[in-house]
């Protein structure tokens, strides 16, 4: 069946999966109690209507011929792959806020079978059509967040996907974790796009490839649709790095928020249309600004984000005094010298004041004593 | 006294301007009774702890000898403008919101002697070293508002300020109300900075210039910063265009946000230090991104706000399908033809879903029947 197919996951969720497929195979007609409990299951889940079992028994049984499990099996461990199952220990637990739309496989190939946790997960997406801005900001994301320990999550698709994927692998030099994993919409037996065949031979051989369908599954639209919602499940943070005003990595910004998981948006120029679904999506309020891997480490919960040295900025001559004593560097003159009587009346503060803040300017090395007055020092 | 001095407006709230000025004037020491009575002012708007009125008799008593108001109003007078106090009906009932706050009296010289009402005020503020992006956005967006019947409020300063007054009186040819309002740090009787003078000017002829000090102050640095609260306090919507991560923009911002006015930022490239503070201000959540003059009209609650045709975006071919009528559509083949058995299987979808759902695409124009199959229509 295909992903998220709700009745699917309501009969399984009655029968277990391999009375599910005992009874689809066996070619017996729809059954009235085995409906009412899917109807239960389904309602549940807030399905209101259903088309009911014998709908979905002819969606299934013209399938049953080209089923084949135990070629796929035999496919994917030629490539070094497996299946894991929701009753495997590896299973990833974060896909089960899914509920009935949880996958019900995942077919892994690549240097390490297992797929890390979710709080160390984070999602970078954005179009196909990048700009030199939007792939540079990916490339530099993915690196520093896997040098932070991070795996970078993406689709494997050209443009900001592509170079989410090629960042991570050029910063996993001698790390032991995987640093980028790529969501397919297809089987893993095949690298889809053919243009990125070779970025994704190399995330299969540093990383790893995943997808629900089996080995030999087209990439449908459907199936595209359907994977945006393993990565954004999958992952602590989603981070748009670069969208159109329509655009399917809005749909996997729209699954994170759904799942309550922290969506984020690299903001661009208000003239480029490849940064207007970000800008959307700030301005929605659906997705939190993030500039750099720090800003989206820290919403990943990571400890210890430190201000660069830009954010942290020279600190001004004048930061930290008193308004009084500010007002009082504005009244000293720089060239000329002044008493305190003026002072009093150009900063408008009493004689005491005056004194007092004069003192202090001159310990900060901000006024000096010139002959018999007083003036900036600079 | 200078602006925003607590306890000089706790005297004025206690015994009136008039008597206030003739109190001070008088010579006489503190009075217990007066101190009470600012003390409960005080104490009401939150101010814990002050000096003591003898403190501030010592700060304004020296100025009394430069008080000269008879002269400051004939200078007014003479460019045109004229003073306003919170007893005139012209006053901005904005400003009230100030509370403790409120300036005592606007100077005010331009084409007309009024201020338009919040409602249809818009700060645009940024950094004084702007770079091309932001004073082109500043610019446009200026221009854009004041065609849609808003004030530009601004500071009048170079770079963002000056740009957004030439945006607004640039579009201002044949418009009725003031295109465009600079608040100033000093007094009207002087364009400052220097460089802006003749920009400045413009502003004063098509616009109007604004100050709560007196013709002959200086720009003070104490005075810029209590400026930022009236730009804030005049405005329905104060937007920064451009701020670098710490950026006297961003106090304006600050002072909107304490006076629960909208505060919007514009985007920029994640690599330009000229939009960090905009970013900061959206990572924060103080602030809405906005990317052009419609989305701020739209936050000053102008009605009709229309999406631009790139928002719109071209429709794809694959919009208002059902979920089983993209399934169908991604099975039909482009160059060969197929049936209605081969799709059910392909599609995974039901035979009597497939023969329906080729009678949709067909009339849709994306389906076609050829030989005794189907397939795709390009």
């Amino acid at each position: 069946m295909e992903p998220s197919d709700l009745a699917g996951m309501a009969l399984i969720a009655v029968a277990g999966p391999e009375d599910a497929l005992a009874f689809v195979s066996s070619g017996a007609s729809s059954s009235a109690a085995l409906e009412q409990e899917m109807n239960a299951v389904l309602n549940d889940s807030g399905v209101p209507r259903w088309p009911g079992l014998a709908a979905a028994l002819l969606r299934w049984r013209p399938r049953l011929t080209d089923l084949a499990p135990e070629r796929d099996l035999r496919v994917v461990e030629r490539l070094g792959g497996q299946l894991l199952v929701p009753e495997d220990p590896e299973w990833p637990v974060a896909l089960s806020e899914l509920e009935l739309n949880e996958p019900i496989a995942l077919w892994v190939r690549g240097r390490a079978l297992v797929i890390p946790e979710q709080k160390r997960c984070i999602a970078l997406v954005g179009s196909r059509d990048s700009t030199s801005y939007g792939a540079n900001v990916a490339m530099e994301m993915a690196a520093t967040l896997v040098q932070r320990g991070f795996t970078i999550v993406s689709g494997g698709a050209y443009g900001i996907d592509a170079q989410a994927h090629r960042g991570a692998i050029g910063a996993a030099t001698g790390r032991q974790f995987l640093p980028t994993l790529a969501i397919m919409a297809g089987g893993v037996d095949r690298f889809y796009p053919t243009g990125n065949e070779d970025l994704l031979r190399a995330v299969a051989e540093n990383g790893a490839i995943v997808a629900e369908v089996p080995p030999g599954a087209n990439p449908t639209r459907y199936r595209f649709l359907q994977r945006n919602r393993l990565i954004a499940a999958l992952c602590e943070v989603t981070v748009v790095v670069e969208a159109r005003w329509r655009s399917g990595a809005l749909s996997t910004a729209h699954h994170a928020d759904g799942l309550s998981r922290t969506v984020a948006a690299v903001p661009g120029s208000v003239y480029s249309a490849n940064s207007a679904g970000c800008h959307r999506l700030l301005r929605e309020g659906s997705a939190v600004c993030v500039t750099d891997a720090a800003d989206v480490a820290e919403l990943a919960g990571a400890p210890g984000t430190q201000l660069t040295p830009e954010q942290l900025g020279a600190p001004a001559v004048h930061d930290g005094l008193g308004v009084e004593d500010l007002m009082l560097l504005d009244a000293l003159p720089l060239r000329s010298v002044t008493s305190v009587d003026k002072l009093t009346i150009v900063a408008g503060i009493g004689a005491t004041a005056v004194l007092a803040g004069l003192g202090r300017l001159e310990l900060l090395g901000l006024a000096e004593r010139a002959n018999s007055g007083w003036k900036r020092r600079c």
